[in-house]
């Protein structure tokens, strides 16, 4: 019978398609890797080239940033530590959720407080998050200050922005560290690939016969 | 130069990975699937049945529904109607980014009120989303009650239980209408998957010459 099921027939649930699966026919594991660093450190420029470079060796992946966060789901908040908590906390959700489906999930946020990392990085089991830290000196970014934000906060015209009137708190035990000052793209988004090699979660382009083939 | 660009470097920005190349990859388009109805009127079952048929032809989905919501992003909410308002909310923008990434969504929630509905609607272009009215008698959703919830709802153990003391605003214009009391599973969830396909999101099975094929 293909009724649905009473509560007898728990059975028929047992045919769920659970996170592996997912991961299966991605050809891939997923992943999230969350970038954290200053305004203006480079998190997104990194976030982008990633996902491009993944994209092109067919991984399927997805970006979380202040754009499509920040105007959506989290626009009820602002930046207080207590919002910045549950930003960060909603979009560690967020995460877990493309985790699940099979995605490498890609954050690029600010995160200035410790505590907050490590409760997103607390969310899934130890292999499926890595905390890259975006590090740049104050002095740069302020320099290339893209939106004029560090100019705005400095004149009193942003409060509570992260490096002039709000604290960073300084990752010390990231998995991996970009120097954006000091490095290339090339070199930042490079070495972040080599560590997901590494891990396991992308195939090695050398044991790739053909982008087809692991599709299939 | 590959370094972090400067403000007049925006260029660099358009080699951004869009919705279209997500789907690309996956072999098929995205879609969010609403399905909405009583307690027990089988929204979960209809869900993961639906999710595997999916699965099984290559497909990429995700279900949202309140084990992984109510438990996670949204454990900070409770039942009342501003509260269901949010949920509703947080859902709608979760699976936007959902379908942002190329993955058909399905969302298996009661989700009571006509104008939450409606919001999570228009928070996506018109084809990218799908209403299906889960219907089933309140007689039979109490009878089949998987958790015992109906019966404490009346004991009053349970207070705004949908269906006993609190409301559902009956969909009017679902895109599509399952039966649950009068449907197999199987045909419900071919009449969802003839939708899918009628409607391009996904190939109709002739059209494939085999699942491989389409994976590449």
């Amino acid at each position: 019978m293909d009724r649905i099921p009473s509560v007898s027939e728990v059975q028929w649930q047992s045919f769920d398609i659970l996170k592996d699966d997912k991961r299966k026919i991605k050809g891939h594991s997923s992943i999230i890797v969350w970038l954290t660093g200053l305004p203006a450190s480079g998190k997104t420029t990194i976030a982008r080239q990633l996902e491009k470079t993944l994209y092109e060796r067919g991984c399927h992946t997805y970006i979380l940033d202040g754009d499509n966060i920040r105007h959506g789901l989290n626009k009820d908040l602002g930046f207080s530590k207590e919002e910045r908590k549950e930003n960060i906390r909603r979009i560690a959700e967020v995460a877990k959720l493309l985790l699940d489906a099979g995605i490498i999930t890609i954050c690029a946020f600010v995160s200035p407080y410790k505590e907050d990392r490590e409760t997103a990085k607390r969310l899934v089991e130890e292999p499926e998050f890595i905390e890259v830290y975006v590090k740049c000196s104050l002095e740069v970014c302020m320099q290339r200050d893209p939106k004029s934000m560090y100019k705005k906060a400095v004149l009193g015209k942003i409060k509570a922005f992260t490096g002039v009137n709000d604290p960073y708190e300084e990752p010390d035990n990231s998995d991996i560290i970009i120097e954006t000052d000091k490095m290339t793209i090339s070199e930042s988004v490079d070495r972040i690939i080599r560590y997901l090699e590494d891990k396991g979660v992308i195939e090695e382009l050398s044991n790739i016969p053909c982008t087809k083939e692991i599709r299939q």
